[in-house]
């Protein structure tokens, strides 16, 4: 199974009445063309099937993308004669292609001639389903390894040869860099100083031609699905084995980086004051959070520190605000996950990291997950506000003074929301959350409710944010 | 104050890594085309004022409709130099057109030899403040008039004129139609038999001249800015006066369809069955309603049957999903009339009433509604669902064979959600509605208390619909 | 008869074949939508008539523009039943609106107090028929005007009030500027500064809303037809009558200004030396053009000084690349005059002043010429080049030292192409024009032969260019 | 050498003019994104360089296509410091793929297993260079094939194996089709019945996933280049040898149907009557035509029949009107073939082979072509019309009933058009052909001739069409 297709279905008004002012008359089909591969209207409900299998095949061949198919109002109640419907199968799975030989073989060699050797592993690797050939190529080779945001999970993220921990410098100081499927746009810098060395040779391996060679001039492209190329990588070191030495500098350098990441990340995990930081929060989320669970997430800080501390040790069980960093799309993603889950593996839990903003979006969607009983449990990371919040304290000290909209700045949210209670007004449970005990117990029945969703609203210090960074998540490149 | 501009302000990414991948890179002003009026971004910083002007102009200047003006990241810290800054006042208010007298002549003529004729009052006439002379030629001439959804209160809705009540009988047989700023789009049936005489004469009043004659060949337009050419009439009336006899068979059929139709609408608001159905909930509502409060609705039903019940006495007070449909403007419209409301007027009440479908679309919203303490009375018309709703005796019945998402329709919500608790989560007020009594007692407690929003829950019978009609609202129209 | 509509009907492919790769098979509906204010395809046959009604009305009504309507290739073999055809009428005239009164009277103020007033003429108030009107604005109060490239011929352009000779100081000194159906776009320098006094003040007449206020702040605006709404300002001066005095010392500065540059031009057109320039051929040619003439014309200096030699004395009649400088229209626009013409006035010519390399986009269309007969007079101005030429003795000097497409400057053409021969291929009579004698001759033979068209190949002086200007006709405007 | 790129750059106007209604203002890159494969504008001069190499490789990598560049004006006359522009390298030539393994070896065996196999060589296979291995794989399997129009001389078209003649025959019976860089959309007839068996097996060799799978349920799908694709093929044949039997009756089913078609087309090309048929005029074009030369072709039957007769001998040597069929490009591709021989091997010829209909399109391109003296032989196939023409004397004789524009069919242009005096025009040779005799001597020189471009106006039989075919060219597929 690959990358599903995506396909989105809209309704149109009667085309006997386009261009009258029908209802909700508009040119659908051109207003999705900018957002999809395919976007068309059957011209008669005869070719419905070929106009679908064209969406669906554009979906998930090449490099996968959504489709558009537009259904006038009036197919709706129109009959046929079933004869005159061209039936057609469905497409067959995505084609595979792989890399040319030569190309492979020169990948081979300048991955053996690095001093700095870094795989980074993207989304793409996670649709080409390549975990298992990237597992041995990182084994065999003790290569160190950098998943993207959606790509967490391909190998697991508490691998011994996962860097996360070490992100920055290992981007910073690495000599070449093999990308898996992974694009160098604003999420991993455009691949240009100073969050990389000048001279940096990248290996792109890409199921899309027109990717290549975006931003950088690559020392080698491989052109290919992900899976197939990896394969013919490790072909190669099968050939000619080869391994980068585990006691490098290098190796080293990350080793140490990593540990003293991790420790400052823990000491921040393990403070005790209240409310509590998005570390203390995260790291108790962590220890209960079932192997095989989907992560879901969205927000700012709470996505992008929560995706350094809850680990994904399956493939495709991450789904990320992703490259366009939408907000809003967490619900709509937990409850696709749950259905999935609940079809393919009852007793998989869902677990949706929410900030409080992002959870704002859509927040009424627990109406469609209690509707449909789905027990995900939905954790709001709750500072009152967007990146920083606004404390209660002040707040109330400052209306003393007047109008509350004047004082509050206007990332501030509504103070001590109970978002809990959104989930109870439809029937599910809620939790308002203040202390690590309070986290771990409820944490602790939610997930032992597998009958119902709940949601914990986890108030932490509305000034939390990251810890001291080297670079600004979004530096800009002095380019 | 004319229909008040509608500029949205985007942002875009950095304009020096276009195609390179930005954070949200997109096409934003190409993105907008097909939307807006305008749709630009300024070259430079200095640029942004005439810019702005440009896009506010163009939203209120001809057809009001919104614009687009797209700031790039790199502008908001972007330095310059204030001299360089190319300064532009704003413009001035629109400019205002009259229609050409032999036509506005011509007009006067084919209403004065009208047999059965018919105003018909659109949100173009409310956007062009024309309720004085629109009043002046109703109440001169005696002619019975209809206004559109957002045309509702250009004349009182409670006029001795005012035909709502007789809607469709007044359309059907109507052989002069005086249309101020209204289109025959889908909301008028396109003006096309069988929900008009064939032979209907049609006086376009309208400030866009592509408008007149879509769909049907008038017998006269009158292009102009809709108060400037209802004075233009006035004066014809004024020089030769002429009244429409108030005891002509037209009107006595009116009045007769019009007696009828309200005893059968009385009727269904005394039934003392439980759950309630919409005639007994909106009639209620129209009894504690403040003459001069804002009516925002959205919804099928709710908004459909609603605005028959609640009565609009003011010009542009009236705030519905619309020409388009549009499900998930109403709490958006809701707090930006709280907001005007504030500023002009304190004490001036917003009603929003949803159907529970549509308050799905934007409930989050509730969340900014009690951030900035907005005293919104928000009504939800609860009937478990989508055009109708789902019994949830039957639910549960059905429950016991087996798994509730197999056996609900897809059109049902969840049943007896406690959407009131969504605002005391927040803060606000919540009451659970359930009788006549309890909708009087909450709504005066909603209505007397000027320091919060209150949200209340009314639970209707799910099968409630409105009552029998000679047409369905979107009836095709046979061509 | 107003502006004539102008619809495209484009054929796309067989519906059927939608998706498939069809021949020629593209989104031509969405492909149009930036170009036209209406583009659309009929659903079926069926409302084929409605859609072009509305494609028609679109293109008339309101400010004037291009439509396109799409008929699948299917549609053209398809048979229906007469009955279910929709059939429609055509449209009205388009309606016609004026301006507020008390606008009126204040833009006929601001006139009263103007101390270098100019009226500026543009094509909308030609597409509007106000020609009665204006000549008679400008002759009852002895107003200075300037026609626009396409307002030319409104009032004739050797009216004793034409300001032409003086364009440049007209717009510069004006205190009062008036413009009928004039846009302030590139064409009058965006009406600012250093073109004209920074406190001009703009009265603008407009068929269009938005169009009023763009880059200037206009002391008055008047919404309507230009015809319609000149006339409200006629009736004004005749409650009040004024007139503006002759020996001012504004129509002082500008009668001199426009007997100095008269005399300038004059010169030039008097040179003897060969091969002629621009002046010297348009001299000769203005004095035997017929009164009634269709001038067509396209180019660069060819247009830009062309316009100002050549004279219109009937409004509607000068064809001009107009507004968006569009090369390769000129034989199509003669084409479109000579059969107008042939219905309407047989007798009544088309003469086609064409520069060599504007010819180049669309010569070939001699043949349609030839085909039809229509007897066009085309006048190739040959300067052997683009703005510039090139001249063949240089030219073959340089020849001597290497590859001619080395050395001749990219703007340059093939020097003394013989376009009189492109003409007679396909039957119609050729001159190469080289001595004003030969250009006197060859055009009166050419206007005395009613049933054949000639093609005049015009040599002149590769380096001829305008006269010293105060502003370049694109300067850029300091802003 | 793959394909080159095709990159477009246009100008718009001054970015700081923008909205103001600045000269040929227009959103450009928003217009030519549905033509594009990449459509942008620099933000600034600096990043012209990495905007314009995103262009040169979005054009040449996967499948290639035109991208657009916008240089506003402003960027002409723009300075800026050398060293704030960012240089970057030139891409690398396009990264190769290949077919997965297993899909390889599958189609392997599907073509050892046909009966009537047919392989159709792509102008895909033309730009993947991959006429070595194809010839290879041919001529090993003894394989009949067949070029699509500008796959013609992948593979001589003279070959043995090349079942041209027999087209129609060879795509309605073949069991097994292997498309190699060719897509099945209406020059192949969407590969459907009754063009081909309703069971026929197609194997896809494409470099564009999205491709796979078009109209039909491929039997095997093999994603990469051509070329690399091509030779996983033949090493398949190598490991294994295998030819299909020469004896075949597929073999001798198809040597029938070209002998018989040859003969036909023969027995016209020796008609003696004059005017000449179109047979006639290629087969002794054919005859005299280099080896090595480019042929140019557009027109209706022109360009269809000459496509049968011509015959090409070299890869990518042959251009024509292609997918879509777009009339004009004739002249074009002629100066581009000529330049591209001029440097790459002078001495090689273009010829390029019109009807006169499409002619009339760019035909003042000839200025173009004696201006830079490229000694390209165009063939003007001259039958007075479009599809058909008319005849001079019919012509004449309904003359004399009147107006010629009224008896003339639509598709008539003007008989016996002197096209040939086009090229004297401007100095290049002229020939006006009407006998076999004048053609071939006319055609001699012309070829003889190095120095100066010709132009050969054959006058063809105004009737003339293709011989008898089984199925019309656009023959609808009875979907």
């Amino acid at each position: 199974m690959n990358k599903p297709p995506l396909i989105v279905i809209g309704g149109s008004s009667e085309r006997s009445q386009e261009t009258m002012g029908a209802f909700q008359e508009f040119p659908q089909v051109e207003a999705c063309r900018l957002y999809t591969k395919f976007s068309a209207r059957p011209s008669s409900i005869e070719t419905i099937p070929s106009i679908i299998e064209k969406a669906v095949r554009s979906s998930i061949y090449g490099r996968p993308g959504p489709c558009y198919v537009d259904i006038p109002a009036d197919f709706v109640n129109l009959q046929v004669n079933v004869n005159s419907v061209k039936y057609v199968e469905c497409c067959m799975p995505p084609p595979v292609s792989m890399a040319e030989t030569s190309a492979v073989y020169m990948a081979a060699s300048v991955i053996r001639n690095a001093k700095r050797p870094l795989l980074i592993i993207g989304k793409g690797a996670a649709y080409a389903h390549a975990e298992e050939a990237l597992r041995k190529l990182v084994e065999q080779c003790k290569l160190p390894f950098l998943p993207t945001p959606m790509g967490k999970g391909v190998i697991p993220d508490n691998h011994q040869y996962c860097v996360s921990a070490a992100r920055s410098r290992a981007l910073q100081f690495a000599d070449v860099i093999v990308l898996f499927g992974a694009r160098l746009n604003w999420i991993l810098h455009f691949g240009l100083p100073p969050r990389y060395q000048p001279d940096v040779k990248f290996i792109q391996v890409d199921i899309c031609a027109e990717e290549l060679g975006n931003n950088v001039k690559p020392a080698v492209t491989l052109l290919g699905d992900t899976n197939a190329v990896t394969k013919q990588l490790l072909e190669q070191f099968n050939k000619t084995p080869w391994q980068y030495p585990p006691e490098s500098s290098w190796w080293q350098t990350l080793r140490e980086k990593m540990k003293s990441n991790e420790a400052a990340s823990k000491e921040l995990a393990s403070q005790k004051s209240l409310p509590m930081n998005y570390y203390t929060v995260f790291y108790h989320v962590q220890e209960q959070l079932p192997r095989d669970c989907f992560v879901v997430s969205e927000g700012a800080n709470t996505m992008d520190i929560g995706r350094t501390v809850i680990q994904n040790y399956l493939p495709r069980h991450r789904l990320d605000a992703g490259t366009f960093g939408t907000m809003g799309i967490g619900l709509g993603f937990a409850i696709a996950a749950a259905i999935v889950a609940k079809d393919r593996n009852p007793g998989q839990r869902v677990i949706c990291v929410e900030g409080d903003s992002a959870f704002g979006f859509s927040g009424m969607e627990v109406e469609t997950i209690c509707r449909y009983n789905l027990p995900i449990v939905l954790l709001v990371v709750n500072n009152n506000g967007i990146y920083q919040g606004f404390d209660a304290d002040s707040w109330k000290e400052m209306l003393k003074f007047g109008d509350a909209t004047a004082v509050a700045p206007p990332v501030c949210l509504l103070p001590n929301s109970h978002y809990e209670q959104v989930m109870t007004a439809f029937g599910g449970k809620g939790y308002f959350v203040q202390t690590p005990e309070e986290l771990q117990k409820s944490l602790k029945q939610s997930l032992a409710d597998t009958t119902k969703p709940s949601l914990l609203n986890i108030m932490i210090e509305p000034q939390a944010t990251r810890k001291a960074q080297d670079f600004h998540w979004l530096t800009r490149s002095n380019m």
